[in-house]
């Protein structure tokens, strides 16, 4: 059932056998959970199309589609705080993705190490549980 | 604009004002990502509605919402393997929750530990990277 492949050359990235397995949403997007391959941390989560998990594959880092503006991104082009891969997971269902990468920087845009830098409480409220790493301004200019 | 609260009181759980925080989806959805209190690992990740939400908050064991189903659904209720709830944190967009838990038996319904039980090699195929810890059929019946 399977064509004879060669390994790690270059018309594999065209190939990705394991693109037709996964299943996409309507809008055809996966979830892609990032993860820190020191401390196995969740950093962030956000959505990858086709094109950008296969740019992910294909440059070994970290591209996502931004739902708000309808286009590819690059994590870390403006901020520099890129996300090189190690290892690309795909879960039982084969409708989300656990990219565990080596991060420049710190992930969040707020300038802390993971986006989960809020925790809930026991009234129910949320606590800021960690400072963060850079100035968000400084990085991406005043809002 | 705060009104006066009392920590701990039952009243807080019909409150909880960090779900006025939450963007939830078009269909009323928010992703919940689950990672293990002991290890950090990755394990699951699924859907949650605001009466799923409630209820793991309510209760301390994850509940999630299924869109295949469409109906609730409490982690564990039929294999058992439950999910006690350590803390839950917000992202910073305030679009996916990171629940961290003590999972009895096994997160995935296929027998392994985590759902993330797959890796992709450098032919861009899918390996599978560990062993189950459970009998599915056994626990789930035959499909």
């Amino acid at each position: 059932m399977s064509t004879p492949k060669e390994p790690n050359v270059a018309s594999d990235v065209e190939t990705l056998p394991f693109l037709s397995t996964l299943r996409w949403d309507a809008d055809g997007l996966i979830p892609a959970i990032v993860c820190d391959a020191r401390t196995g941390e969740v950093l962030m989560m956000a959505w990858m199309n086709e094109d950008a998990l296969r740019k992910t594959v294909e440059l070994g880092v970290t591209h996502f589609y931004s739902r708000s503006r309808k286009a590819l991104w690059r994590k870390g082009e403006t901020s520099g705080h890129s996300q090189a891969v190690e290892s690309i997971r795909v879960d039982c269902d084969a409708d989300v993705l656990l990219v565990t990468v080596r991060q420049a920087g710190a992930a969040c845009h707020e300038g802390y190490r993971t986006c989960f830098f809020r925790v809930v409480n026991g009234r129910g409220e949320l606590d800021v549980t960690e400072a963060p790493v850079f100035d968000a301004a400084e990085v991406y200019g005043e809002a």
